[in-house]
C-alpha cells in the first residue's frame, strides 16, 4: 500500500536526475535502480549516473557560489538551514514512504531519523545565530612597544571551500544528503556537492530537492548545493581528485574511507578527508558488575546488539570479560535473550551478503564457540543474530577476530585475568566508543584497564550502551584510526563544523572593513578572546 | 674569540651524543660536524647519528612516559615549561656563542630568538595555568526525556601521544629543539622526540640538556623528551613510520615536508603531519599608495626582503603591482635602496648554494629583467640581494617563477590592470601571508583583488610587512597548501596546541573520577560550554 502511494507520487517528484546547483541534469547513459529489501524487488525509478561533465559543472558552480556564500552572515546561513529542515518536513509521508522502500527500515525509525536530521540542521542554525563559534581572537596593537611595535591582529574561522559529502548507506537522512556533514559544511560557509548513496538515491533526490528549494527561498547562490548520482566508485574518485574540491566528508567502510583518504593525500594539493569508518566498540564487563547485574546487562545488550539490525557504527561488537561463573552466566543469558528477538531486515541484499560473508569468515577461525545463532526461518534479507565466544589468547593471536562484522553480531572474549584484558585492549585498533560496565569501586581497581581503553577510543561510557549517539556539543563521534581518519575532529554535534574551517588572521586591518565578528564594537555580541581573556566586551 | 670560548666550553658541555630520555647515548658509528659559515670552517665537535636501536628506545620511552605525562595537571606542565625557559637562560652566553658559531647569525638575533623561545614556553605555561584551553564542553543529563533519556556527556581535549618534532634550519631556538612545536606538544601532554637539525646540532644538544634538566627538576617522566642526531633523512623517516609516534611537526622545505606527509599518510595507521613549508608571501601594491608613498614603501621593503638574509618563511618574495610611472619609480627606488644594504651571512654553505642555484634558475627564464643585483665583493657565504621584474602574462605562463627562492630575493610582477592582478593571485599556490599596500578607499575599490588574496593565504596584512611573526593568540601562521599541509591549524601562538590534541567524551562518568576540568565543582574555575552556554559556573 505504502509502496503504491510512493510509486504514484514518484512520477511527479522523483526523476532520477542529478541536481547541478539549481538545475536538474541527466546527461549520462548509465542508469541504476534502488532496491526494496523487504519486498526483495527493484524499485521502479531509474537514476542516471553523473558524467564527468556534470561533475565539473557542479564543482565549478560550487567554486563560484563559494565567493558569495562565504560572505553570508550567520543569520543568513541559519535561515537557510532552518528552511532546509522545513522543506524536508514539507515532503511529508511521501518522503518517509520512499525512505522505507529503499531501506526496509520501519516507519518509526524513518520519522525518528528525519527528526534527528532536522534537529541537526536547527542546532547549527542556533550556533550560527549566536555566533561565537568562529573563535574570534583579538590581540590589540601596542605601537609604543620596544624594540618592535605590536600590530593589531584578529583571527577567526573562515570556510575552506567546496566540500564533497558522501551519503552513508545506514543513515539516508542523518548522515547523507542533508545530514551532519552537509549541515556542518553549509554552516561553515562551504558549498556542498553530495555524492548520493546508490542504495537510497530516491530519498537523496527528494532531500536534495528540499535543499535546493530552501536555497532558492533564502537567496543562496546557485551551486551552494549539488547532488550527483553514482552507483560505483568513479564519481566519488573524480570528485575527490577535482582541484576545486577543498575537503571531503565520508561515513562508511574502512576500505572506502581509506581509499578516499589516500586519493586526497596524493593530490598535488592534498585536502583533508574526514572519514568515519569501522568500529567494534569494545565493552568491558568488570567482575563485580557481572556478578551483581549480569542478567540485566545481558538483556540490555541483546537489545543494543540487534538495534537497527546491528547497522549502527556504535554497535557493540566486542564484549571483554574476565573468566568466572558470572561471566558464563552472562554469556548464557545474552545468548538466550538475543535469539528471543525477532530478526529484522537489513538495508540491502549487498549488506546482508556482506554480513553473512564476514560472519562466516569469523566462524571459520579456530577456537571459536558459537553461543547463539538464530535458527528459525527468517524473511528475505532478514539477519540472524549471532553471539560467539573466544579465549583471550585466541583473540590476541588472530586479528581476523578484530574485524568488524557489520550487523547483529557480537563476540565475547573471555580473558584469564585483568592483565590479559588490558593486553587485549592495547591490541585493538582505534574505536569510536568504549564502554565500561562496572561498580564504582571497580573503575579505580581496574584503572589501568580503563586508561588503556581511553587511549583506544573517542568516547567512553560508564554503565550504558554505545548505541544511541546523542546530538549535542559534548558528543565526540570519531576516534583513533581506523574509527576515523583524524581523531582531532567529531562527526556529530555542532563542533563538527571545525572540520570545514580554517583560522584566518587580519593584521592592522581597518575596523570598518573587518567581518562583524572582529569589529571593535562587537555588533554580534559574541564571546571573543581578547588579549588573553574571554569576553563579550567591545574594544 | 667567541669561537674559542665556545670550543673550550664544548669540552665540558657538548658531547655529540643523543638524548634518549634522561640518558645520553651514542651507539652509532656515523658522525658529522656542524659548520661555521662566517669563518667558513667546520666546527670541532662530532655528533653521532642516532641508530635504529636508539630511535626505538626513544619512542618506547616516550610511549611509556605518555601514560603518566598525559595525567599531569596544567599546573605541573606549566612548571615544567617555565623550568625549560629558565634552564635555557641559565645556559648563558655559552649557548649564544654556540648558536652563532653554527649559524653565522649575529648576537642580537641569537638573544632575540632566545627571548622569543622563552616567551613561547611561558605563554603556553600561562595558558595551562588558566586552563580553559581544553575546551571543556558539558551537556548534563535529562533522564526523564522522552522517548529516550538524555545521558550526561562531557568532552575535553586530551593529548594524542608521542610527537616527533623536526628542528628547523632557520630558527635553531624558536622552531627547533625547545621551539614552538615542542612547547605546544609538551603543553598538550605529548612527549616529544626531536629530530635535531644537523646544521645546529650543538645548539640542539645544549637546549636538549636544558629540557632534560627541567624535566628532572619538575618530576616529569623519563622519556618525556628525547633528542636524536641525524645528518640525513633516514632517522626522520624511521621516526615518522614508527607505530608509537602519533603526530609530526615540521618546519622546512616543501620537498621535505611533503615527503614526511606522504610517508605518514601511507602508514597502516596514518598520523597527522603539520608541516609549515614554503611561501613567497605576495605583496599587492595598489595604485594610489604607490603614487603617494611608493618611495617610503620601497625603503621599508628593501629592509624586509633582506632581514635575516631573507631566511624567514614570511619573506616577501613577490610584489604585485599595476603598471604605472609610480610603479616604475617604486621598482627603481627598491632596487637602489636594496643594494645600499650590506650583504649578510647565510646559515650554511648548503643554504647559500641553494639560494644561488634557485635564483639562477629564475634568472634564466625568458622575460625577466634584473633590476638590482649586488655586485661588490662579498665575504664568504654572504648572499647578494636581488630584485627582478616581470610582466604579468610572463609570470602567469611560467610557474617556475612562482617558486620560492629562499634568501634576499624578490620579484616584482607588473600587471596590465586589476583584472590581470587578480588572475595572478588566483594562480598562486597557498601562502602563509598576503599583504595589501594601499589607501583605505582602495581596499573597497579593489575588493575582488583582496578577496582573491584572502583565499590564498593564512594571514592578510594591511600596510605593513609580512616579516615579524608576532607570538600571540590571534596569530595564524600557516595557510593553504603548500604553505602548510593543513590550513586548519597554526604553528605560532597558543592555539598551535590544537595540532596535538583530540576531543574525548565521557558519558555518564562518575563525577569524582572525571578530570578536574569536567567535574561539577569546576575546581579550576575555567570557562566551559555547558548546555550551550559559555560559563565559569559550577553545575
Amino acid at each position: 500500500m505504502l509502496l503504491n502511494i510512493t510509486n504514484n507520487k514518484k512520477q511527479t517528484m522523483i526523476t532520477g536526475e542529478n541536481h547541478i546547483g539549481n538545475q536538474r541534469s541527466a546527461m549520462g547513459d548509465k542508469t541504476y535502480t534502488t532496491f526494496n529489501p523487504k519486498l526483495n524487488i527493484e524499485n521502479n525509478q531509474r537514476f542516471t549516473e553523473a558524467t564527468s561533465e556534470e561533475i565539473n559543472q557542479a564543482v565549478d558552480l560550487a567554486s563560484e557560489a563559494f565567493k558569495t556564500f562565504n560572505k553570508k552572515s550567520g543569520q543568513e546561513k541559519a535561515t537557510f538551514l532552518r528552511a532546509i529542515a522545513d522543506e524536508i518536513l514539507a515532503m511529508g509521508d511521501e518522503l518517509i514512504a520512499l525512505y522505507q522502500s529503499e531501506t526496509g527500515l520501519p516507519e518509526g525509525r524513518a520519522k525518528g531519523e528525519r527528526g534527528r536530521t532536522m534537529g541537526q540542521l536547527t542546532s547549527f542554525a542556533t550556533m550560527l545565530e549566536e555566533g561565537s563559534w568562529v573563535e574570534a581572537t583579538i590581540d590589540t596593537a601596542d605601537l609604543d612597544r620596544k624594540p618592535i611595535p605590536k600590530q593589531d591582529i584578529r583571527k577567526m574561522m573562515v570556510p575552506l571551500g567546496p566540500v564533497v559529502v558522501f551519503g552513508a548507506s545506514n543513515f539516508p537522512f542523518a548522515y547523507s544528503t542533508a545530514g551532519g556533514d552537509t549541515a556542518s559544511a553549509l554552516a561553515a560557509g562551504c558549498p556542498v556537492i553530495c555524492k548520493s548513496h546508490p542504495m537510497h538515491a530516491g530519498t537523496g533526490e527528494m532531500v536534495s530537492e528540499a535543499i535546493i528549494r530552501a536555497a532558492k527561498k533564502t537567496n543562496m547562490p546557485n551551486g551552494v548545493f549539488s547532488n550527483l548520482n553514482s552507483s560505483g566508485i568513479e564519481v566519488g574518485i573524480e570528485l575527490v581528485t577535482h582541484p576545486g574540491v577543498q575537503a571531503v566528508g565520508f561515513t562508511g567502510s574502512i576500505q572506502g574511507g581509506r581509499a578516499l583518504y589516500d586519493i586526497a593525500g596524493q593530490r598535488d594539493e592534498p585536502i583533508p578527508v574526514f572519514a568515519e569508518m569501522g568500529s567494534i566498540n569494545p565493552v568491558v564487563l568488570l567482575p563485580e558488575a557481572t556478578q551483581n547485574r549480569g542478567e540485566d546487562i545481558a538483556k540490555t545488550y541483546a537489545g543494543s546488539i540487534t538495534l537497527g539490525t546491528g547497522q549502527f557504527c556504535t554497535n557493540p561488537g566486542l564484549i571483554l570479560g574476565i573468566k568466572s561463573e558470572s561471566l558464563t552466566n552472562f554469556i548464557n543469558t545474552l545468548s538466550t535473550e538475543i535469539v528471543k528477538l525477532e530478526p529484522s531486515c537489513m538495508l540491502h541484499p549487498n549488506i546482508i551478503g556482506n554480513y553473512e560473508r564476514n560472519k562466516q569468515k569469523v566462524l571459520e577461525q579456530d577456537g571459536l564457540t558459537v553461543k547463539a545463532d538464530y535458527q528459525e526461518d527468517v524473511a528475505v534479507n532478514h539477519a540472524r543474530q549471532t553471539i560467539v565466544t573466544v579465549e583471550g589468547t585466541t583473540f590476541l593471536n588472530n586479528t581476523t577476530l578484530h574485524q568488524e562484522v557489520f550487523g547483529p553480531f557480537s563476540m565475547v572474549v573471555q580473558c584469564n585475568d585483568a592483565s590479559e584484558l588490558e593486553e587485549v585492549i592495547n591490541h585493538l585498533e582505534g574505536q569510536l566508543t568504549g564502554t565500561v560496565l562496572g561498580e564504582l569501586n571497580e573503575l579505580q581497581k581496574f584503572n589501568t584497564v580503563v586508561d588503556a581503553l581511553q587511549n583506544r577510543v573517542g568516547r567512553i561510557i560508564f554503565n550504558g550502551v554505545p548505541t544511541g549517539v546523542e546530538v549535542c556539543p559534548a558528543m565526540l563521534h570519531g576516534g583513533p584510526y581506523p574509527s576515523s581518519t583524524d581523531s582531532r575532529f567529531t562527526a556529530v554535534g555542532v563542533h563538527s563544523v571545525k572540520r570545514w574551517v580554517r583560522p584566518f588572521s587580519f593584521q592592522s586591518w581597518p575596523n570598518e572593513l573587518l567581518p562583524n565578528e572582529l569589529k571593535n564594537e562587537n555588533p554580534m555580541g559574541i564571546t571573543r578572546f581578547i588579549n588573553g581573556q574571554n569576553t563579550k566586551d567591545k574594544i
